[in-house]
């Protein structure tokens, strides 16, 4: 049982593992982070105590972004979209938000599966 | 079978139904339009033609955004997420991105679940 606000609780869809996607963006540059997967108690505290939380699949529990390495995100702002199904996030990111060690995930050339026309 | 190049095909790692999440920017402002899914074709014709394609979950089929609205999506840059279960896509967005009518997915009071703090 969950925290979370009942009337948010019925307004979320999630999916077959009872998760919502969560967008992370960085406030000062509008940056995309990172994306990250949501229960019901992550987005309550992420929520309450402004500490971006998020439930990992793979550890299957929860984990506050930071608490092992220090990179922590205050948040800022929370957003819900249209289809109920996909929170966007906006945080103060302390240090780099990506686990190898990159500002955000999709940096790096290896990452770049499409580039810009020339202008 | 898609027409995707097989090296890439190789590194995506997807969901149980066959996808990865699509997190669209506007490329102009940054802003964080929509979350969609992809599957391997979609990805494969976002780089090929530009043209933001997704896969619906509830559809069960491809959809190139706008191809009934007519508020389609030039892909500028496509990047893959250091899980390689996410793209970030950077487009030139023509007219609102949500099918509510709002800019982004994520506009409007009611999909505010957080505000910032005053400063």
């Amino acid at each position: 049982m969950s925290g979370l606000d009942p009337e948010l609780a019925r307004r979320l869809k999630r999916n077959a593992d009872g998760l919502v996607c969560a967008v992370v963006v960085e406030h000062s540059t509008s940056q995309v982070l990172m994306v990250a997967w949501m229960d019901d108690e992550a987005l309550h505290r992420t929520l309450t105590t402004r500490r971006g939380t998020y439930f990992s699949r793979s550890r299957g529990k929860l984990w506050t972004k930071g608490e092992t390495s220090g990179h922590v995100q205050h948040v800022r702002e929370v957003r819900l979209d249209c289809d109920s199904d996909t929170v966007l996030v906006r945080v103060d990111q302390t240090g780099p938000a990506c686990h190898t060690g990159t500002h955000t995930c999709f940096d790096g050339a290896d990452r770049l599966l499409l580039a810009d026309e020339p202008a």
